[in-house]
């Protein structure tokens, strides 16, 4: 195939994609900072319960963030952010929060987290910066 | 786990669906309907050269839409959309125009196709329905 249309599917999308962190990454980071606000420590257990995953999940995807270099923790022990984990985890919460008072605003009673945490890893920065200015402008 | 906290990983969401069509049979139905209008048959080499795809993939993706009766398909042939496939292959183009026109009026320069390619499967009707009304209002 010499010419590339300029449709691709969702797989074809992720395929051209070179990121390391994945959905499921992005969505314990940013439970992590929830919960630790960047400071604290959580357990595994805490951790599964919050994101309804078995622990031996959370236990796994864990170990990868650490590899990352994105968490620290022991086997079997508690779970902290690094520096670079705060980070990430931070502006993961912070694109949350833009996209639920965005959809809030837009749909009202009909407002759904479950769409919300199905967009939110495909939403760039620069909707959500305009998704921020378009929620001050009409408050 | 007794509990369910309102937290779920995409994943997660996903294991709680039942619905059999997937993220790209849409993209695949979408294109039929985008370039068929319902009315004619294109060929598979098409299919796949507009999804960026390879024809081998859009074959095996093609007899899965044929197994669920969305397309009339011959192997090596034409393939062309049933009627529930137009029912579909239609709303799943009205979804892509909304949020094409949608992120248009947000982002303005800014705007990316890929961004609608990635969000428009887990858009529910309201929330289209809403933004369309919105669109109408700024017009």
């Amino acid at each position: 195939m010499d010419k590339k249309s300029e449709f691709y599917t969702l797989k074809g999308y992720k395929l051209q994609e070179n990121d390391f962190i994945t959905e499921a990454m992005e969505d314990y980071l940013e439970m992590l900072f929830r919960i630790t606000n960047g400071q604290n420590k959580m357990r595994i257990k805490d951790l599964s319960y919050e994101l309804n995953v078995k622990p031996s999940s959370a236990s796994k995807m864990v170990s990868r963030l650490r590899e990352h270099k994105l968490v620290n923790f022991e086997k079997y022990g508690d779970v902290s952010l690094t520096n670079e984990g705060i980070k990430l985890g931070s502006y993961f919460l912070w694109r949350h929060n833009i996209l639920v008072e965005f959809f809030k605003c837009l749909n009202k009673d009909n407002y759904s987290l479950e769409q919300v945490e199905k967009i939110e890893h495909f939403i760039d920065h620069i909707t959500l910066c305009n998704m921020e200015k378009w929620l001050k402008k009409i408050d």
